[in-house]
């Protein structure tokens, strides 16, 4: 059961911000964290697979995924599902699966696929809007209940198309029944989203992920209303630095004397997966089992 | 293709350090550290996946979790397969898939299924040894090469057990069949260790565990003719430390300027997951596509 | 969304019949040919797969299976889960998995993992009684939805103990909660099931699995106040002995011409997979292609 | 370990024969009847989950039951990679997979993904010959060992092209390296595979799939020097036949006596699965148990 709705989140005044999980342990901690909304992020499933964010990995392996964070949180979690790994049967096929996981609702982009990355330069190529309205339509049909979110993703300033592109685009998928928005863009500042903003009838709600022009201020961005500031990646590459760390230091010194305050403590680690739990189940179903030995 | 044999490591002169990897991401770290065995632990698969210690996540979902390893590196992957979960013919099992899936050796214990992770103060219940000794024997049997390596791990002193009874089930893995042997410990010091030592033959390797008992030096483990020094859990313990962190600051800041030189940057994972190999193929697989639109 | 929901039918007055699905399609056949319920059979499941019913495969594979027949279907799945496939924290993540891939109950029995098929002369070692009662316990409280059943069999029966002992553990599971129960039995007529009724007081619904003392007449099902009949295993069975048939012919004539009534045409596969509804959800959401092409 | 190699029976003198294969069962029955390969059909394995033939279920969902197939039997498996799951970087992920699940070789079709089934009427559109040779080019490098055979299929008789078009396509699939062509017609007789073979130069191997034309003799198959025949999809036609005639007796009589005949005994189950094995190795790794009880 979900703690909050993902909907509500969406269509409730000011922002929230989405905080990056890619397996069950970044889910929980995000949640801890505070974070209302979990990003389920294709990039980082891929990347802590081991594998490139091109849709190596199938759906379901992405599914499966989700399927841990759900199961590790009660937070409600958008899942970045590419451009639906297929056409728009695949894409109630993926909607279906989701739904089931536990997720809250599916971002999907108007790209082809295979996709790739959007920070990377090259085939960035748009799916036809016609293709991808159908994409839209077939996933509201597509899901178990009217809670789960369709969100559109344009992917149109990413592919160097221009802003009229962009906003036309925008308004031919919220026509289609996409419950938000969200707006994509590579700039190192700002700008592109101030622009598209000023041309925006706020109809549904609006998501944005800086990644690039992340050290703007919140301010800003309630400025801009935009609904939902996605932290996208940043779990993923925190965890990635720490490793590389961590990692070189052990192989380097053959002890871990320097590493222990850079790591969670065991007592830590059993408390985050709350160990207590299961002791407790134990006592309460186990009765008879004296589990001090 | 591995690199080089896990079994010419453990009967090789000299200690060999081996790194705790969990997902592909972890592993490709781990190996571009320069470790040349990874230790697929338990432990920190389940923590990953946001589970806790005891078979909460089936053996399949960890043996896909060692496809995600072994897919991703080179190095041999030595995976800790608990209690081998369920008996004999489990373990069969076990260690077909894990042959499949690209392992180098499996590491079996002496506890029940389902297993407690061994620094919980509960439940540390072991088996018969003759029940263990035909677990050991059947994975021999039943794995498809003979490179692939079955090491024996005693629990005995982590269930509170004496020394004679640590060595006796030791020797007598060893007459089963067993590769190498893992002698566990959860002392604060390597006391245990070090006795154990006294009355080993050496005529299979010895694997050491470090957790608690750590900050040694490597002097010692070479003095006590230790082929294996296992770090069992540090990357997991790093990823999620840093994670904390960095997903506090993003929370209370609204911002990731705080954050920025603790992260990967984006350009360090796609070298991480190597973006010139894809865009090189493509070149190569594809000659007429304009890749740079 | 299911079309009826189990719990009413097993309280409802009356005999029902569930038939035995192992993949998507038997679940189709066994749905179209007009049973309200469907059992997951573990034996089917894994005969399906190529193992053998004694828990070879995992936990999570079996779940697997029940996702594509639930997927494939409407009506609802009572679920074979064995011996929970571990202690009752095992089946705690089972139910929860369970609940996720659309099953309706699940049925626990109470042999030790792993577990051994019933119609196999060894093995067949019981539970302690309290652990099973803690397990029920378990599986009740991890349901996600009070709808979910939780079906207790007791193989004491099986393993050759009295009728008192059957009729003990009944009534132990009973009062931990169990939603019904099963009454298993290999014998070749039906005496031990109507032994066990005089005995009963039908507190909660009864089900038995007529396998050996199959060809009774429903009449004495009705007399003896039987909730569910379960058809165990006889959709693998009529899959294997019509497969077998098949292969030998064409493997002896090196032509179909003599299997061609044996077997379901191509057109009769694309109506029980439904291509009519994809064809026209293509014309719905793909309206720009002109798919006669 | 396979018993044969596929690469040897596709070079070898004369016409083999492969059964269709969608399940661990299916296997072992294609295998025991004497087929010497197995055809792990995508049609078959997409109806046997409920699905429809047009890349529903993910790419990794056919690994797993191709894993399956592979683990029950010892007979080379020739999968049916349909046009491989996207571009040329999928189809090396696709064909990396399969080696590690045990098959022998690929079969990859020159059609758009998501695909269509051939013996609809609807969306056979093909892919650029550019387009699929890059994909023959990666499937051969991506190959974990030279054994494992890249098949190449051409839709173009499907896709209402001329002879000339299937002709140019075959043999720029050979010149790209395909170790075998395979040539799919959907008349209801063989004029076009008699055509296509005069205007072969065999310098490959050549395969057909007589689901249509099926009723043709083994000595035209010889006479065209064909290497391998497919029996693309018998076994499930099979299956649903025989299970819709049991579901449908069953829910009528409400008792199996009318379809004792028409189903496998449970004894003829044990056996396939091979159950006795098992009680063997019991025996020899468990010695110390009183198996009898």
């Amino acid at each position: 059961m979900k703690n909050i709705s993902l909907r509500k989140i969406l269509y409730a005044p000011g922002t929230s911000y989405a905080m990056q999980a890619h397996d069950g342990i970044s889910a929980k901690i995000a949640e801890q964290a505070g974070f209302s909304v979990l990003w389920a992020s294709g990039f980082a499933i891929a990347t802590a697979l081991g594998h490139r964010d091109c849709n190596e990995i199938s759906w379901t392996n992405v599914v499966e995924q989700v399927g841990y964070i759900a199961d590790a949180t009660r937070a409600p979690i958008l899942v970045d599902g590419d451009t639906g790994f297929g056409n728009f049967n695949n894409v109630r096929e993926l909607v279906k699966k989701l739904c089931k996981a536990g997720a809250s609702g599916v971002c999907l982009e108007d790209k082809i696929f295979p996709k790739t990355n959007s920070f990377l330069s090259y085939n960035q190529q748009l799916a036809p809007i016609e293709e991808f309205v159908g994409k839209i339509r077939a996933a509201r049909d597509a899901r178990e209940n009217e809670e789960f979110c369709i969100v559109a993703r344009t992917e149109a300033l990413i592919a160097g198309f221009s802003m009229e592109e962009a906003l036309k685009r925008a308004y031919s998928y919220k026509d289609a029944g996409a419950d938000a928005l969200l707006i994509h863009s590579k700039k190192m500042d700002p700008s592109e989203i101030i622009t598209f903003c000023k041309h925006w009838d706020y109809s549904i709600p609006l998501i944005i992920v800086p990644t690039k022009y992340a050290p703007e201020s919140a301010a800003l961005y309630a400025e801009l209303k935009i609904s939902l500031v996605i932290w996208a990646n940043q779990l993923i590459r925190a965890s990635i630095f720490a490793m590389q760390e961590v990692a070189a230091s052990l192989y380097r010194d053959q002890s871990p004397h320097k590493i222990n305050e850079k790591i969670a403590s065991m007592e830590d680690v059993f408390t985050l997966v709350d160990e207590a739990e299961l002791k407790n189940a134990e006592k309460k179903y186990c009765p008879y089992v004296n589990s001090s030995s």
